[in-house]
Order: C-alpha cells, then structure tokens, then sequence
C-alpha cells in the first residue's frame, strides 16, 4: 500500500468518520500547522479512515483553527479513495465548501432552538433555508458533493434540557424535502442514553429511512460507546468519532469530548465488525496529535493499556 | 428512612451488586480501617444498594485488607434488607463466611486453567469439589446462605489468550450441579465484548437457565458499559461494579478498574432502568473512599462531570 493513501476496496461493516481534524481541532486554544494537519490526515488515510472530516468553512475570524479548510480539502482529495467531508454553517460556508472541492458538507442543525441561536444564529428553520440554497447551488456544481443534514443537540440541550423527539422527525423530514441527501443525529450535549438512541432512530427511519445514515455521539457521561453499541443495533452503519477524544461544543456548556475512535474501532472489531482500519497505523496517527498538542488531555483505554495480549482483529 | 439502612421494598429493575470493599480494597496498596469501612458500606446502603459484597475470607497474612471480614459481615447484617456477600475462595473460606453469617457466598472458578492456579491454587476441576463441600457445609448450616459460582476469565485470559465457550458452559453446569445456587460470568480481564456477551449468555442460559444470574464486567479496554448494555439485552439483571471504578485482578496482569458504580447506575437510570440506586447518596458514599485514599485513581465520568441539567432518575 502506497502510504498516505487509504484504502481501496477494503471491506467494511461501518464507515467510521474522523471528525478530528474539524470537531477536535476547532475547540483548542492552539492551531494545528497546516502542514502538521496534513500529515495527520494523511495517517488517517493510511490507517484505514473511510471518510474524514478535514475542516470547516466558517468565517476564518470566528475559527482560525479552521482558515486553512480549502487548503487541507485539496490534500486530502489526494489521499486515495478518502470521502473528504467538511462542515458549512450556512450557504455561504457551502459554496467555498463547493468551491474546494469537498465530497460531502454537513450543515449543522439544531434541534434545540437555544443551541441552534447560540451555535449558528439562527433558529432551525432559517437553517433548513440555508441547507435549501446549498442544496440548490450544489446541484450547479460540477462536483456535486453529498450534503449532509447534521441534527445537534438531537438527545437533550445543556441549554434547554430534553427536546422531543417529534422535533428531531420534523427536521429530519424537513431537511430532506429542502435537499439534503443524508441526515445524522448527533448527541452535540454527550446526554442521549442507549434506549432513547434506539428510539429516535426507529422514529426518524420511519418517515426517511436509509436517509438517515449516522450518528456523531459524545462520551460526556461515559456512554458513548454504550451508545453506538445502541446505534449499531438499530442498523447504524455510519459513526463520527474522535481521535483521542479530542472536541465537543464551544455553546454546549459541560459538553467535551467526542467518541474516541481509537476505541470505537476496538470495540467494533473485538465483535467481529469489520471497520477496514489498522489499529497499530491508527496509533502512528495518534502520535501526530499528541505531539502537537502535548498539554491538551487526550482520551481513550486502549492507547492507555494497549490491545489485549492475543487480539487478533476482525 | 433510618440513615443507615437500605432501602425496603424499593422498585428495581436491575439489581447492582457493590464490590468495592472486596474487589476494589484488596487490590489498594493501603489497608481500610475497620471503622471507615463500615461507615463506607453504611453509606453505600443508605444510597440503596440491594446487595454489596462486603469482603472476603481468604487467610489474612495473604490479604490484610480482608482480615476484619467476620467484623465486616456482622456490621453489614444490621443494615436492613442489604443482601450481605463475600468471597471465599475454597471450602475452608465458606465455612468462615457461613460462620460469619453471610447471606450469599461467591466462589471464584476461572474458566482458565492458568488463571486457576495462579488465583486459588487449584484447577477449575478442584474447585469444582471446594464449591461441591461448601455446598454440603451450607445445607448443614442454620443460616442456608446462597452459593455463587463466579466463573472468572469467562471472557478471556490475559495468560491463555481467548477462552472456549463451550468450557464456560461445562463449568457453570458442573457448579449447578455441585450444588452452587446460582452462577456469575465475570470477564476479569476486561477481555470482553458485547457480540460475545451476548453469544456466552445465551449458551449458558440454554443449559442453566435463570440459574445464571450475573455479570461481574472490568473497564479495562473500555468497553465496561458497551459490555453491561449487552448482558442487560440479553437478559442479565444483576451486575456487579465498583465505586471509583477500584479494583481488578492481582494475577491478571494489565486487567484493571472494574465497571464504575457511579455511571453504570447513571446509564440505567437514563434508560428508565430503575436501580433503587439515589445517584446523590451514591456521591457521599464516594467521598469516604476518595478521603481514605486520596493517592488512588479513582474513575466516573459522572463523578466527574456532574449529572447533566434536568437530569431526573427513572
């Protein structure tokens, strides 16, 4: 295998996304060199990664971290058969996402009218207007990328406490009859439980089926892998994670941390769930992180303790 | 309700078992008092715990923390309707733990051979015949406390590798039939995953039905909630866990930290599982581990972060 390149044809049971290099990098005090995040994405790749998530296109003045985001999208459509996904929170985000040449943008979508004000400034239904123009300039586009409808807070608001599920289906439905392709629920807060992910799931794939498509779960209170083990169970295929735990939300207060891929990896092959990625090259790409960012806390058991003696992936 | 004592005809859906003043204090480099043990048990049944496996009677000059476990027992006794448990690792023990008055009697029997006799000195065979003797001792007793047979390495061993399945299922049948009431499955090495706990469940529930009752799960790979979430799927509703996540196995090198008391009750509570467990009472309990030995690490996302806004319990 050429290195630097993901690969090919490999087989897999689920798509595991690293949203790192945007989610994880965006809430440090610090800036990632652009050719540092280069070379992680690049590890990535080498590791197996299917789909990464390289940057965001917001106002370079909001997220410096992130000013570079058309830059690192040119690298990483060079890395073999890598799905290059980027956030935009609005039409303006999207067509330089477009521009750029990303396969897949998310727009984030609050279920959560607080959060969504907080987050984007403006409320959920003037951001289905903005996922409607994307979805529209898109369709120009030569490239045609995929746009993902990204439903935050879809599990519970550190601002506002539950939000109800009939939400969560309203703007799932909403979101595609403006034009999205895909929809994922993401538990922005880390407060969804194991129950109630397979509940929204079951209630959204009723009115979009395989529209949805995945979920982005923080490990706040400790179940996010009891989550995606939920998730998996009512037929996700599709999961963010986070190298080394890194991220979670700057306008969810107490949220941090994503699901940390090193051990959603593990966790997915120690059943038998083929997820296509190399666990010791996962490592090397970790090592790219932690150097860079050697007082940040980094997460996850099995970097900590290593594979259990005998390990044999799936 | 009289500070102190459990809580009497409390609702729960899951039994959890607290196994910190065994499991968690014999692996500490540091000795409980007596006196702060039982104001630690005291606490952990005033929170509601239904049952906790106070101690263990092994010879004291091998485990100095577990000397004052016939005090212990007596104390425990006298809080209302607290299912009172020990260890006791052959026949010798149990006659000790039944003296003591102890209402339920776990007996360790590993799955693996190696592990076998590095823990207790005997192959799983023997100890086949110390559960068969105590058993007898137990129906000559007065008090008829119960027998557990808690079939350790039953998802993995850190000295053998991977562990046959079709072995779990003979030895738990052997122990049924030797006389022990019920049997445990503990991944002692934290070797587990859920794909396995359910496919282990299942083969023992065929041939031993309700007779299996519990799950006795590590963190070590952090795969510790994934793993309850999948027993509790498949039909488990006993667990044992540990406050702070303490303890582990002193002959499985690597294998540390069990389940954490504090999340695996928050997990269940947010499913709508009901403990009996008070998760605020559960925090003042923790206090009197953390004060006796505040250079251990101590675990918990909850304990960490705080239950999430608007939380309410099942």
């Amino acid at each position: 295998m050429i290195p630097g390149t993901s690969v090919a044809g490999m087989i897999r049971d689920v798509e595991i996304c690293e949203v790192g290099p945007r989610d994880g990098l965006q809430m440090l005090k610090g800036i990632m060199l652009t050719e540092k995040k280069k070379a992680w994405i690049s590890a990535l790749a080498a590791a197996g990664l299917p789909e990464i998530e390289v940057g965001s296109f917001v106002p370079p003045k909001l997220l410096p971290q992130m000013a570079d985001a058309a830059e690192i999208v040119a690298h990483s459509r060079t890395l073999g058969s890598l799905k290059v996904a980027v956030l935009a929170p609005n039409a303006k985000g999207a067509i330089r996402a477009i521009e750029a040449g990303a396969h897949k943008i998310t727009m984030p979508l609050s279920v959560s009218r607080s959060h969504s004000l907080a987050n984007v400034r403006k409320t959920p239904d003037e951001m289905i207007g903005e996922i409607r123009e994307s979805a529209r300039l898109r369709g120009e586009s030569p490239s045609r990328p995929i746009i993902e409808a990204g439903l935050s807070t879809a599990f519970g608001c550190t601002i506002e406490g539950s939000v109800a599920g009939s939400e969560v289906v309203r703007l799932a439905v909403a979101a595609i009859e403006a034009g999205a392709d895909e929809v994922g629920l993401a538990d922005t807060t880390g407060m969804a439980n194991p129950q109630q992910i397979k509940r929204v799931i079951a209630d959204v794939r009723r009115e979009i089926g395989d529209r949805l498509t995945g979920v982005h779960l923080h490990n706040t209170y400790g179940l996010g892998l009891a989550n995606a083990l939920a998730a998996y169970d009512a037929g996700i295929r599709t999961f963010d994670s986070s190298q080394a735990g890194l991220g979670g939300c700057p306008y969810a207060p107490g949220a941090s941390g994503n699901v940390v891929t090193e051990d959603l990896v593990y966790m997915f092959e120690s059943m038998g769930v083929r997820t296509g990625i190399d666990i010791g090259k996962l490592a090397e790409a970790r090592r790219i992180v932690t150097e860079a960012f050697p007082d940040e806390p980094v997460y996850g058991h099995v970097p900590a303790v290593g594979l259990p003696k005998y390990f044999s992936p799936a």
